[in-house]
C-alpha cells in the first residue's frame, strides 16, 4: 500500500490541524458575529454546471468524477470520452453557492448573507507547490446592489483578519467598470478592454515600460498607448487623477462613498487603498473588485468583488451579489512560519500517569481535571523522565502521577 | 444550469448548518478535553489503496477520480477501464488513518490517540434515502494492545454523547473471538465461522427460528444447528453462560476487566451490555467490537472495534489499533427531530436598522453590541412590523433602530 498522500494534497500533524481548526473558528465566529449565516454545500458538483459556469481558467483544473455502473459502459461504448464523467469536485464557493441559492431560495432571508468555509479542489501543476485540496473561507451578499454590501464585507473581514492576529494589512479596492472607462475614454476600443486589461494587471510585475511594449506587441494604435503609459506612468493613480480624466462618474462617487464610510466607522483599523490596477482574475467580476494585502506575504491573502450576473444563470432573473474571500492557507502558512503557536485562552494540558493497579483512580482523578485542563493517561514506563520531557514537548504544562502525587506537577 | 445537488448530497440551510457546527464542536472539543489529538487527511485516496483494502461492500461504493490530460488519453486507448482512474473518494476514516499513521509515525507520540470528523463518500442507491456524502466523526487509538484503549474509547464517546444531550443510551460489547469459540466449542467447523456469524447477525430481525431456518438451508449439520440454536433460544446470554460452554477464556476475561472497570469509573452513567451477537460489519475487526444504541432511534447512533492486523498493511509490521466513531447523521437526525434547537450559551441575536443617512452611526453602534450578542444591520423598509417579524422567525431576539431607540427592544 502507498503511504504517500495523493499528489498535492496534505495529511496535517496533530499541532498543524490546532492552528487550522483555530483559524477556521475565529474566522466562522467573526462572521456569524456579523449577522452572516453558516452554509454547507456539497464537495461534488453536477458536471455540466462546473462546465458552464465562469470559472476562467478552473474550469481546465476540474477534478472529474467517473460514471459508474451501467452508465459507464454505456458511455464508454459511445467513445464521447467527455461523457464518461457526471461530476465534478468544485473548484471555488461561488458556483456552489450561486446553485445553493437558486435551490434554496424560498427558505432564506434577503438579502442573503451567507458565510461558507470549506475545501476546493484543483488539478494544478504541483511541481509549483500549489496545493489540490485547499480550504477558502468565503462571505457573500445576496440580492442588494447597495454600496452598504461592500462596507459590510470590508469590515467584516477586516475584523477576522484582526482577530487572528495579523496586524499589518491593507485593503486594495477598484471598480472594473472605471478602469473600463478610463481605457475608453483614452482611445481603445470597447473589444480591446480585455485584452488591454491581461497586460494592464502584469503593472506590478513588468512596470510601466514593460506594459508599454506589450501593448505595442499586441498592435495597438502608438499613440492610444503612449497616452496610456502617460496616464498611467506619473505615479500612483488618485480619484482625482481619474476624476480629471473621466468627469464625474457613478463607479467613482460609489467607491468614494464606500471608502469615506469605512473610514468614518472604523478610523485608522482598516486601510483602504484605491487601486486602478486592480482587476481580479474571475471573468464573473462586474464592479467593485478588492484584495487583502499583509507585509508578511507576498502576494494577497484574500480578495473578492461584486458579481451580479452569476445567479441569474441558475434563476433567469437578475440577482445582484458581492463577495470576499479569506486566503486560508495562506493566513495558515503565515501562523504556521511564525512558530511556536498556542491557542488564546486554550486549556493547559495535563498527563496523569497510571500503573495498572491504580488505572480506576487515574481516570476517576483525570474526569475530576476536564473540567479546567484536557487531561489524557498514559501508563507508566521505567523511564518516566523521557516519558514526561515527551509530553512537555507537546505543550503539556502539567502531570500527575496517581498514588503519588497530592497536587498537579509543572513539566519543564 | 442545474439548482438541484447531485444525488444523495445535500445542501444545508443556515439552521441545519447551525446545529451540524455545534454538534462538530462537541464532539471535537469532548475528544481533544480526553487527550486526543485532531489530524486531518484529504478527501482523496489513492485507487490502488482503496481497492486494497478491506472495505467490504463499501469497495463497491467508491466514486472513482478520472485521470487528466495524457495519462487519460493513454488509458483510454489501453481500453482497460479500471486504469481511467487513478484516485478515489474515501469511503470511510479508517483506510485514511492507517495510511496517515504509516506516513506521519515519525512525528506521531505513541499511542497515538487520534481525532477524525470529516466528510466520507459512497456511491449508495440514493433510491433508499441513503447519503451519499456524510459526515463521521472517529476517535482511535494506535500503539497498543492494552484493554485501557478500549475502556478509554468508551468512556471518551459516552461523554460526547451525553454532551450532545442525548440521555438514553446503552453501549454494546462483544468480542469477535469469543463468538467464534462459542461457534467452534458447539461443533461448526472453522471455515464454516464467517458464513455463521452472517446469519447470525440477523437474529435480531429473523429470531432463533428464522436463524435455524437459514443455517438448515445452508446445509449445516441439523443437530449441530439444533445444539446452536438451543444455546441462543435461552433469551439473553450472559457471560456466565459462555464461561460455562467455554470454561476459562482470554476474550471473557478481557471484557469482564473492560465492564468493570468502565462501571467503577463512570458508574451508571455509562451503560455496558455484553451482546455476543454483535458482530459489526468491517472485515477488519480482530476483537473488541461495540455499538450504541439510543432509545430515540432505532438501529446503532455509533459503533467501532479493535483492527490489529490493518495498519501492518502499510508498515508491514503489526501494529494494533481499536477505534469507535459516532454516527454524526444519526445524531443530526435525532436534534433535527426535536425541533427549535437553539445552541446551549450562545449569544442573543441583534438586529440594528438603518437608513442610509444614519448608517454609519447605526454600524458603529453594532460593532459595540457585538461585544455581547451576535448583530445584523438592515435598512428600514416601509413595512417595519413585517421585517421585524421575519427576523423573530430567525432566532433574532432584539432589535434596535438608529437615530430612534436609545435601548434593544425585544422582538417577540
Amino acid at each position: 500500500m502507498k503511504t504517500k498522500t495523493v499528489k498535492g494534497m496534505n495529511d496535517y500533524l496533530p499541532s498543524d490541524a490546532e492552528i487550522r481548526d483555530y483559524l477556521q473558528s475565529v474566522i466562522i465566529d467573526t462572521y456569524k458575529n456579523s449577522g452572516f449565516e453558516h452554509i454547507i454545500t456539497p464537495i461534488v458538483e453536477d458536471a455540466e454546471n462546473l462546465d458552464k459556469s465562469e470559472g476562467g481558467d478552473n474550469l481546465n483544473l476540474i477534478f472529474k468524477v467517473m460514471k459508474r455502473g451501467a452508465k459507464l459502459q454505456k458511455a464508454l461504448e459511445s467513445g464521447d470520452t467527455k461523457a464518461l464523467s457526471d461530476m465534478g469536485l468544485r473548484y471555488d464557493l461561488t458556483l456552489p453557492l450561486c446553485r445553493y441559492f437558486a435551490n434554496n431560495r424560498q427558505n432564506l432571508m434577503l438579502p442573503f448573507k451567507a458565510i461558507q468555509a470549506d475545501r476546493v479542489y484543483r488539478a494544478e501543476n504541483s511541481q509549483k507547490g500549489r496545493l489540490r485540496e485547499f480550504v477558502q473561507c468565503d462571505i457573500d451578499i445576496i440580492g442588494s446592489k447597495a454600496p452598504e454590501c461592500e462596507i459590510e464585507l470590508i469590515l467584516t473581514t477586516a475584523e477576522a483578519i484582526r482577530k487572528i492576529g495579523i496586524g499589518d494589512f491593507k485593503i486594495k479596492i477598484n471598480d472594473r467598470s472605471l478602469l473600463r472607462a478610463v481605457i475608453e475614454k483614452i482611445g481603445f476600443s470597447e473589444e480591446s478592454f480585455d485584452s488591454v486589461c491581461i497586460t494592464f494587471d502584469k503593472l506590478d510585475k513588468i512596470g510601466a515600460d514593460g506594459v508599454r511594449a506589450e501593448l505595442l506587441a499586441k498592435e495597438f494604435d502608438p499613440e492610444t498607448v503612449e497616452r496610456f503609459c502617460q496616464f498611467f506612468s506619473a505615479g500612483k493613480i488618485t480619484m482625482e487623477d481619474v476624476r480629471a480624466l473621466l468627469g464625474e462618474a457613478d463607479a467613482l462617487a460609489n467607491l468614494e462613498y464606500i471608502m469615506s464610510s469605512v473610514e468614518a466607522i472604523a478610523g485608522d483599523t482598516v486601510k483602504l487603498d484605491f487601486d486602478i490596477s486592480l482587476v481580479r482574475g474571475q471573468g464573473y467580476y462586474t464592479g467593485t473588485v478588492f484584495e487583502i494585502h499583509s507585509l508578511e506575504f507576498s502576494g494577497a491573502i484574500g480578495g473578492g468583488g461584486r458579481y451580479d450576473n452569476l445567479i441569474g444563470k441558475f434563476i433567469g432573473e437578475s440577482i445582484p451579489a458581492v463577495g470576499f474571500s479569506i486566503g486560508f492557507e495562506r493566513i495558515f502558512a503565515i501562523l504556521k512560519d511564525r512558530g511556536n503557536f498556542k491557542i488564546p485562552d486554550g486549556k493547559d494540558k495535563v498527563v496523569v500517569i497510571y500503573d495498572r493497579e491504580n488505572y480506576v483512580a487515574a481516570q476517576k482523578k483525570a474526569r475530576e481535571l476536564r473540567e479546567n485542563y484536557d487531561v489524557t493517561l498514559c501508563e507508566r514506563t521505567k523511564k518516566t523522565g523521557k516519558q514526561l520531557s515527551r509530553y512537555a514537548e507537546r505543550g503539556y504544562s502539567w502531570f500527575y502521577t496517581e498514588g503519588r502525587d497530592e497536587e498537579l506537577q509543572p513539566l519543564n
